[in-house]
């Protein structure tokens, strides 16, 4: 049974990983106690920060150790919300996130649509985001026939985290090479653990927002651009190099964020967007969507955005902005970080009386 | 006529594009009175922001909507200091900026001098600032014949914006493949349409001044650099990739902008061709340089500034800082934004009586 | 003889370039009267800046003029402590910078484990950072026989400042090319002028750190990458362009720098490195560890941080974070960059009669 709408909820809690600093900093600077649910070789680590009230230790962040009964039954004796990020998904299968008896801020059911592939299309394209198109295999070019135009694309495993064993090729030949090192590496068992979409050729651009049921207002509190190891390294080496040393492979593991601002012009489509995956999660999925949520894409050489991906929950972009971004300066005139905006959401609705609007 | 100097001015005003949010957030922080020339459909976007008093409702920013006879006496009856910005200049030609009846805050007859080739080169070789060589066509070298030293050139279209149809090429060939390109697509007519650089190998540097003709001093109050697509796209793809795949061709589309900071050996010198650019200025142009403006380049790998560029008005690189950036804290123990250094001296000079020395 | 522990202590100076506006910006902060010692040709810039007290003008930062009889007496005269910073490393030689008779914030006896590149690999070792593999010149692969997989490394100058000779090689031919052509330049003498690494794929990342010997923790209060030319500006040429005019050399010269935060899971290691770094220091070096220091290396793509250099002693990078950084803000509820927690240090240290911990 998942307790909400008390008046007595003065907790927000999170696991020790992703954005938790932010998300607690942001709680303790709105009025809340907070609780971390941390693995023991991470104590050091949180321990440094002040703002943290309450560490629960525990053996790392599977689902029968973070949330054990013991766990919940101590967040629950806290009034505690808890604050969903990547690390749940990452740790846990979507079945125990939601089942979960702890109160979430946010959409808990969202969750699933982020983390399957097919419903995240389906929401994606419900939202009318431009996305890539999809490539069979018998699309790609024989092997340089020159009949067609070469392309690029971009092969990616299902389910695979931080672009592992994602690579590109540009025809059948590349293509094929490089999928059966994944067979022999045993990565993938056949060509249908495979998805391949042309390659967008643009500027990655994490459009950061959050959405508040109790105004019904869509925010933009930043963006940034991921920091990925190798692919980011790469354009130091000189093509001459690359060539001779054989650096052909690309990986995608974010090591970091950096800051960035749009052109004004693109910023009302931007909203746009957002706005319409707002109605699109509203539309497509049970208590739609609430609080932050990214939409992920890159800028094409017309400035037109196509997007990737989505995250329904915070993501860790807005750690950038723990003392507020641009954009949360153009809306508050106090520093604004995403954490803080949830601990300040949640606020609002208590005091309001309607905490059941953003918790599930 | 121009009216100005009066202590009735107590509203800023602008365009609703390019740096509108962070100047009319400034010009609310000092105190104004906040007006948006808006076109209709962006609407949506600036009646999120509470700091936006008024929006006049225009179709396009086309001269004849943007300040038609009834926006402009809605601005003057409003008592309405412009500030003029990148939108301006691409939306209206030089004559009819000019002929706007309303006060603007900086020196309107400078923009001439950011608008034309000509000018603009004659005002930043008064600066005594590095500028790339031209090279006429007989100085590239024949088709990789081995007997000169290849070297990179960039072919531009007068006037293009945002480096649309730009090319680089390293010997004739490759001009003419590309020169015939865009014949075909009907974007040049001939060969003259085209200037041609040395391409200067650097890192692209962006840096924001403040000239006060009130104090006579000039402020860094900012440096950023661009984020363009494609072209800081495609050193993500591997060097086989690009080459197998046809990626050849970059464009210099602004998307948006990133923090730097320079080494503080650097801004000696960084200063100096503020001041040189200021007095240049004073010399060349009716009422000098007046507020906000940019010179833009690359640093080569000798720490040598080479300058393609400057704006003579703010530029859209300042919208990082809202908040501040780490060279206005140094002059300013308040967040001290472009946009609100501009209102700080209209209203410095409305105080002193100043007035006709800040606006044209 | 260097004086310290004194409670009169009311001066913080340091050489004008680097990070002097920062250090004593964050002085002022703090309630200290600010001294710069500034190269006549820079007093201009340095003049802008009121929180600056005093200059003490020199003409070049040599040991004879920066720190002559008379500057040393002004200064001491002044109550003065002295933050070193890498201009002075860059402009007199080690013995020159021990010698001198005022108070150092910091333990000026590391700062020749930081020159001198055996002293450097041994405290690395000792803090178990993970270092590239040193390359003998019979490793090299022969000339693109094939028998062996080509392997990337860099060669570098013993003692080479700013990247300033680096060269990326392959195999046993491309090396000998580039050096025949370094020693036909007069760069080096001899294979031994260089060493060889292998050259570690990934994203370039600087971890900013402080130590108190006064709380004996650890903090982290920013992070950057820097933006080096040429070679953060040659991914923006495509591979085809750069093969045909040329563009195969890199060099690495530090203009600026920009944010970055870390994936937070990646946090705990950046501490333990740090705690680490210090403790190594603590056995091998007399003083050991006071104050700012910096590991800098990349992030490979498993996400394993492999360490090429420190610096210890306050990095120019936090020239980022004058207003404070998304780090600082985590543990300090008010600004606090670098130079301003310098500044903090000493001011407790004075409060609690401890000064001889921070000042050698």
């Amino acid at each position: 049974m998942v307790v909400h709408n008390s008046p007595m909820m003065n907790a927000i809690g999170t696991l020790g990983s992703h954005c938790a600093l932010q998300v607690l900093r942001g709680a303790k600077d709105e009025g809340f106690k907070t609780i971390l649910v941390c693995e023991r070789r991470r104590e050091g680590l949180y321990r440094r920060f002040r703002f943290i009230d309450r560490l629960l230790l525990v053996e790392d962040y599977r689902f029968e150790h973070s949330f054990s009964e013991s766990v919940q039954n101590e967040l629950h004796d806290n009034n505690c919300i808890l604050v969903p990020h990547g690390t749940y998904i990452s740790s846990m299968s979507i079945e125990e996130i939601e089942s979960i008896r702890i109160p979430f801020f946010g959409n808990r059911w969202i969750l699933r649509w982020e983390a399957d592939r097919a419903l995240k299309e389906r929401l994606m394209l419900e939202a009318r985001l431009n996305v890539p198109k999809s490539i069979s295999i018998d699309e790609l070019n024989g092997s340089s026939d020159g009949s067609k135009e070469a392309r690029l694309v971009i092969a990616k495993l299902h389910g695979a985290a931080g672009g592992k064993g994602y690579f590109l090729a540009w025809d059948r030949e590349s293509f094929m090479t490089q999928y059966n090192k994944l067979l022999s590496k045993g990565m993938v068992k056949s060509i249908d653990d495979l998805y391949i979409q042309e390659y967008v050729l643009g500027v990655p651009v994490y459009l950061q927002y959050f959405y508040s049921p109790l105004n019904r207002e869509v925010e933009l509190l930043g963006i940034d651009r991921r920091y990925e190891s190798n692919v980011d390294a790469i354009g130091r080496i000189p093509a001459l190099q690359q060539e001779s040393s054989g650096v052909h492979e690309v990986s995608y593991n974010v090591i970091g964020n950096s800051p960035l601002v749009l052109r004004e012009s693109l910023l009302d489509e931007v909203y746009r967007m957002g706005e319409r995956f707002v109605s699109a999660a509203e539309r497509l999925v049970k208590r739609g969507m609430i609080g932050p949520f990214c939409i992920e894409g890159v800028y094409d050489q017309d400035g037109r955005f196509i997007a990737f991906e989505f995250s329904a929950r915070i993501v860790a972009g807005t750690n950038l902005y723990v003392n507020g971004s641009p954009y949360s300066y153009l809306l508050y005139d106090e520093p604004m970080s995403m954490g803080r905006r949830i601990a300040r959401e949640v606020r609002i609705a208590i005091d309001s009386n309607e905490l059941d609007k953003v918790v599930t």
